[in-house]
């Protein structure tokens, strides 16, 4: 239903043998991309989704591993034909990062949204089918983490609908969310609608620090896809001073927020194989993967 | 004593299989580098010959697919603490690219200067030991072809130093340019030296119609690297319209510039084996190379 997949693992400059760390999610032919360093959009081609359907961009923050490759995709999603709008998504200094680039970009076939979000804190964004979960964390500019969710309706409730007195041709549409005047009355989803179902939700949060909120925010996440910048816990003075993360910060959120799974990615370039270090995370949150370009995986709604 | 590298050979936009047009040369351990499209950087760092030596770029034009990569090349190089200044040349707008582009790569630890070249015509540039030759072509936007030159300094004349009574002991440093005061005489190296040598050329030329001066302006280039948009003879109304040329025309170029050797490049993403259509060049001037990913050669001067 929800498809996933992790375009790049790469953390600070592009490198010949792994793509910049970027993620896509695709749900009902939609699909929404976090950022999107030098590179991405060879890497989405491999992937072959498509790029016409891409209908958001997710910023983290506006360095140049994250964000660079944005003019050339823009560029070839405009050769794709696609006429509708484009959502960018970002943190403080969005307007000015995607004018300055679109000076290689200045004419292109769709408006482009900028939802510029300023300032600390949290909040929320509904774009299309994902309810925009937005944190700002701790890097070395305005970052933040995101949390996509994909809510699921309400169980239908055939005694409710009995109850109710609802002719069986309007059950799935008011399950649906329709309103229906029949024979002088409103028959409302509610009339329908049993208990509460759960709905898909995948966090994503590169360059920062383990800050607390975190915990809460990705809490309960199907799929966290954390950076892990440096496999050794030897470099905690790196972590620190660059504000990153050890797989072994990234494992301990994994475990406190209580997610199904954990992706690492957003590797240091001088880590070639951080498989080495997979222990130092699954010591303390097994269900670990060391993130690979363009692993890919499909999340089903339970029942 | 030249070394030239085509560090990648597809045009339009970055494709998995080639990474875009680009081209490196490296003389006496500085670099030159023309055209920077997204992923250039990864192409260099593949080659290996560094990055803190790069001392020019020069833009043919600024199409995304031959500029995107440039803030993450300046950043990258940043990372390898060059602190000398980095000189960008290019056609009118290239100040407000540069510009334009560096939003992403504000602070760096050197001086970029900008030698933007408004209108038409040819004009010649003298950096480090390069003499960059500099000529408008048509594209759809403003467009340069250039030519680099490697002057060679002129033959060592033996008998014009006996003759001219230099002691020995000078006749290495006056060889090489420099004056000198001895017993009361300016000493000059013209003194010594004899008939002149030839250079070596290396002309580039991308994203234009095979405009007349073109063959006086790569006259004789050791190698003239070439665009080659189509192999096929039949795909001539997709030049006309998008300003490229064909294999043929650039054959045709090749061949009445009287080049040594035509290496053809920046081939459509439609056209993932241009050596199926290297007869259509190949019948014309037959010393014709169809360019690949890191395509090295090395010039020497003649004798």
């Amino acid at each position: 239903m929800l498809d996933i997949c992790l375009l790049g693992c790469g953390g600070s400059m592009p490198v010949p043998y792994r793509y910049l760390t970027s993620m896509i999610v695709s749900y009902k032919g939609r699909k929404l991309l976090i950022d999107c360093g030098e590179g991405t959009q060879v890497s989405l081609k491999m992937l072959g989704w498509g790029m016409k359907t891409i209908d958001t961009i997710l910023f983290t923050h506006f360095h140049a591993d994250h964000v660079a490759g944005l003019p050339g995709l823009l560029l070839t999603i405009a050769n794709s034909d696609r006429t509708e709008p484009l959502n960018i998504v970002g943190p403080e200094g969005l307007w000015e990062v995607v004018n300055g680039l679109r000076v290689i970009a200045p004419v292109l076939p769709y408006k482009i949204n900028i939802l510029e979000f300023k300032g600390q804190g949290r909040t929320t964004q509904k774009i299309g089918d994902f309810n925009i979960n937005i944190m700002s964390v701790e890097h070395t500019v305005p970052c933040f983490a995101y949390s996509l969710e994909v809510p699921r309706g309400r169980k239908f409730d055939k005694n409710s609908a009995i109850k109710n007195d609802i002719p069986m041709i309007y059950w799935n549409r008011l399950q649906k969310g329709e309103e229906i005047y029949h024979e002088g009355r409103l028959l409302t989803p509610q009339m329908v609608r049993g208990e509460e179902r759960k709905g898909l939700k995948v966090s994503y949060s590169t360059d920062t620090r383990p800050v607390e909120g975190l915990k809460k925010f990705i809490n309960e996440s199907d799929i966290f896809i954390c950076e892990g910048m440096y496999g050794n816990d030897d470099d905690i003075s790196k972590a620190l001073d660059n504000r990153h993360m050890l797989f072994s910060e990234a494992a301990a959120l994994a475990k406190e927020g209580n997610v199904k799974e954990l992706w690492l990615t957003h590797f240091s370039p001088s880590m070639p194989n951080p498989q080495e270090y997979i222990k130092n995370a699954q010591s303390i949150f097994y269900n670990t993967i060391i993130g690979e370009d363009r692993f890919t995986k499909t999340l089903n709604f339970e029942n």
